[in-house]
């Protein structure tokens, strides 16, 4: 099995190639050939037994996605994107590579495969943030998509695309709308929701945190090792039962900002969460009271993906997975 | 005021513009320029007291929407687009002409308006063809979208595009999601739906129509005169009531095919309703097979949006505003 990570240098990028390394094989096949393509070069997973082509390369450029795919890759996760405070920022880059770099995609495939019996599955990384505006506590399977910021828009349009192009049978189509990944290692990106995960990440080790937005925010989250797992699990899925609806809400927690605090202190202890400074900063609050509070995902979960259920358990999948088993700052 | 109508030789801009042109304003304004605009030179509608530019143009050039734009119209309205039949036999043409000749309408106005303060209406014509699949009989207005053909899809995203580009303040955007438009006038077109209108259109005029769907097949339409009442109503619409959702179902009538039959006979009498042949066609009853039945159409009745309430009115229509008050065959 040849598997292509699209957005191979970033964080679940890294993490998905890892796991693949690390079990071998991904849907009950041995994975013997792996690709990881980004606008830089990503490394090789640690491990790894199969061959793997590390390529950096600009998926907005016409003719980079064909050059990539005459190796016809089995599976092609799609997780390359600019984030959402830089979609906001720069209109123009954010469709260009959000939504244009998915076109370019598909058509590469439907290209590729003409006259041949190949359709790869593909699994595209969407995001919760193609809910928006004035919602329910708990939104359905069934609830419109209504983005309030370009990066939802865009993830949007690409979910429309993938389920055109699956119906239409150029390829296996599964669109996943990720939660807010927590905590999320490595330095603060330009995401509008990194705090969610800074006021955990940074006291854990030591260094002071800034809280923009009140304790009653609440949000939907799931851990690093959880949101790779749903890919993980995208890969082996029938895509018979997603009928004609391949995009699917992940499950997550749902969990305000107080409620990560008092974890916190189970977890690391006061000297932890005394690191917390709040700087209540009213545009951040603003774009994040845009934001879905919670989910009834029984779609997904009927099909088998699995979030965690407290909070508690993804401070210490961070600990675990990032910190050595070990609380730096304890 | 300025009114730009981007497919102004189609059906409804032709409409559209007549309608314009015989009130001799819109939204309480008087309009003193009407710019037509379409891929063949459509015609100035008569009796127009103000002035008209009627122009032949391909919005999917680049540069053809910034040359378009330059007048800076107050209202445009895009009514512009590839039907469904013609959308899924050529996907290619379908997203370029559906999908990229919004955007390169939008990124135009975007371009226009730098540093200055216009900030024109776009009236978008959308189509119930956003809805799809399983689906319940009745929608209401945050049913989510899950379009069924490359047509639905490539409104669907245009739908998306034009929330984005008002929620960043570049346009005053609204979108109806139109009802299938019955009785369309005229010759038919590519579209699948072509059949709902023909099963009255041509018996009316003496001549055999093909039904290729069974009599309990159930849609959701309008008449051409209600359908653009819909695009003169947008005109005059209090935006900041539309919140942060531009796009809206509009009413329309759920009716059986039987009972549009039923109707005919009812006002044509039998010698008509002879004229409708049955000729089952599996494909376009697969394809009208994924389309929606009724909806809930409460937020656009809130806003003052009306369409007919019984099948029977909609043939007067046509019998009024298309033959002159009389049945030819009758």
């Amino acid at each position: 099995m040849h598997v292509m990570i699209l957005g191979g240098a970033g964080m679940l990028g890294r993490k998905l190639a890892e796991r693949i390394a690390a079990e071998g094989g991904l849907a009950g096949q041995s994975v013997r050939h792996l690709t990881l393509a980004d606008v830089i070069t990503p490394q090789t997973p640690h491990g790894f037994v199969g061959t793997t082509d590390c390529t950096a390369v600009d998926l907005t450029v016409p003719g980079a996605a064909e050059g990539l795919l005459t190796t016809r890759p089995d599976i092609i996760y799609h997780l390359a994107a600019v984030v959402s405070g830089e979609a906001e920022a720069d209109l123009e880059k954010g469709y260009r590579v959000n939504l244009d770099g998915m076109r370019h995609l598909l058509e590469a495939i439907r290209a590729e495969r003409e006259g041949s019996a190949w359709r790869p599955r593909v699994v595209f990384a969407s995001s919760i943030a193609v809910f928006g505006g004035d919602m329910p506590d708990v939104i359905g399977d069934d609830y419109f998509l209504t983005p309030q910021t370009s990066y939802g828009t865009q993830k949007a349009m690409c979910e429309l695309l993938l389920a055109d192009y699956a119906r239409r049978g150029f390829i296996e189509g599964i669109g996943l709308r990720l939660p807010t990944v927590c905590v999320r290692p490595g330095k603060p990106n330009r995401a509008a929701s990194g705090f969610f995960s800074g006021i955990i990440r940074e006291p854990l080790a030591g260094q002071e945190a800034v809280l923009p937005v009140s304790e009653d925010v609440r949000h939907w989250m799931a851990s690093p090792r959880k949101t790779v797992g749903f890919l993980i699990h995208a890969a082996g899925l029938d895509v018979a039962l997603l009928g004609d609806r391949p995009n699917l809400t992940m499950p997550g927690l749902s969990v305000t900002v107080g409620e990560q605090i008092a974890a916190l202190e189970r977890v690391a202890g006061s000297r932890a969460t005394a690191l917390i400074r709040r700087e209540p900063d009213p545009v951040i609050a603003r774009i994040v009271d845009g934001w879905a509070r919670g989910f009834d995902t029984a779609r997904a979960r009927a099909l088998g993906f699995e979030a965690e259920t407290e909070f508690d358990e993804i401070i210490r999948v961070h600990i675990e997975d990032e910190l050595g088993g070990k609380i730096p700052a304890a």
